[in-house]
């Protein structure tokens, strides 16, 4: 294994830029952290560049260096504070790898299950979001670009792993990417609070794309226009409104049901 | 208003040593964060001792502040500064107040549903459990020692209020809490990646404990044992688990169905 000592060489550099989002879509890579993700994204075949180890740590990762060096990735042992500047959690787990982007799908080969986002912006919102669509059974995950940007080390930590399984679109107009799945027979459902009450509404059997809003605005009046349905979880005790994920957790496994 | 310029000032001391839990139960007290959270604090009645607005901000928390007066507390205008010393958050809303800690329940007044937390340590998750409890009618939580504390300031922002409303009991020995509920008629349901499908094994109607368990570790053994059903959700892609909230949500919503 190759040692790299200084925060000026260039493969450190790389990898420390993608935690800017236009330098991984540059790139077409992202930075993933950790054993467990490491070895779940060259599972599934992600191509990998680069992957830096704890030189402190050789040995607990000899088995893993040797898997990523057979993926095709230039291995290289560092020092801890190298990790550190790469990585974007505190305690860097001792390990990291620069990997390509996980799947996209089109319109033309859209999942029959799908979840919108709709500018949801909490990071762990989004990862949460993705862990439960793979869990459910919903085959994609479709994105405006008000959303938080899905390669992020934060959303890919939240998906643990499923951000590696379930394709994503995104796109800079989700009304008329809704309005083209409404065409194909796409049941579009907005989630909402001043919608009609879900389990009595909610669509069973058959396409659709559920749609879950901001975090404080909810779903934007243009989607919510597109929207064939808009239904509301009940609301009994004395709460507002439940968190995005849980709400987007609860429809989904509804919505899923045989 | 008074004002405070000192960070020695005996109720700076005092609020800011409401970080920790041992200061929170000594005091029986929390702090509270936020002009949201105070009002619905206050709105419940909870009793408050001290009050705090960012100077600068006089104007836009003149409401608040007689609010809080009239509830009975000492109210005070401090710089931004002292604010950051008693808060937990890096960027305090400009208001914070001491409420005494909401109400906790006694098993003989225990409510008909409950969720049980056995060893849940992540605050964004006990606190985001919380709130769903509180949307999806469930009376009380349950907690094992073991858990992230409910009156930290972490706790109570994701719980968004609902931790003023849902009443709490604190356990050292949730195995012999859950049997004794279950002396009472209460169908103890744990999650369990283990269990039979939950959908089909689910108890519909009566009294019930629904346990979560550690993020990691899943539910203990002990309460394993005690458990009437093991119940596990549908995992249909590549997902081993559904994060501990989204879990608890999905499980909570079906159980309350009517």
């Amino acid at each position: 294994m190759n040692e790299i000592q200084s925060v000026q060489n260039p493969t450190i550099r790389r990898l420390k830029a993608l935690k800017d989002k236009k330098a991984r879509e540059e790139a077409h890579e992202m930075l993933v952290e950790g054993e467990k993700l490491m070895r779940e994204a060259a599972q599934l075949k992600l191509p990998v560049s680069d992957a830096l180890f704890d030189a402190d740590m050789a040995d607990r990762f000899a088995d893993l260096a040797r898997d990523m060096e057979r993926a095709g990735a230039r291995v290289y042992a560092v020092p801890r504070r190298l990790l550190e500047v790469v990585c974007d959690t505190k305690t860097p787990q001792g390990a990291c790898a620069a990997f390509g982007l996980p799947s996209f799908f089109d319109m033309e080969h859209a999942p029959e299950r799908l979840v919108a986002l709709d500018g949801v912006q909490d990071p762990g919102n989004v990862g949460t979001i993705w862990r439960t669509a793979d869990a459910a059974g919903v085959g994609g995950l479709l994105m405006s670009a008000a959303c938080a940007d899905p390669f992020s080390p934060k959303v890919q930590r939240a998906a643990m792993g499923s951000g590696f399984r379930v394709p994503v679109s995104m796109t800079d107009d989700l009304p008329a990417m809704l309005t083209a799945l409404k065409a194909r027979g796409y049941s579009v459902v907005a989630s909402s609070l001043h919608g009609a009450p879900f389990y009595e509404n909610a669509p069973h059997g058959g396409r659709f794309a559920l749609v879950i809003g901001n975090e404080a605005r909810g779903v934007s009046e243009a989607v919510m226009e597109v929207a064939d349905v808009r239904l509301k979880l009940p609301m009994r005790g004395g709460a507002e409104s439940l968190n995005a994920a849980v709400a987007a957790g609860i429809m989904m496994y509804e919505l899923t049901r045989d």
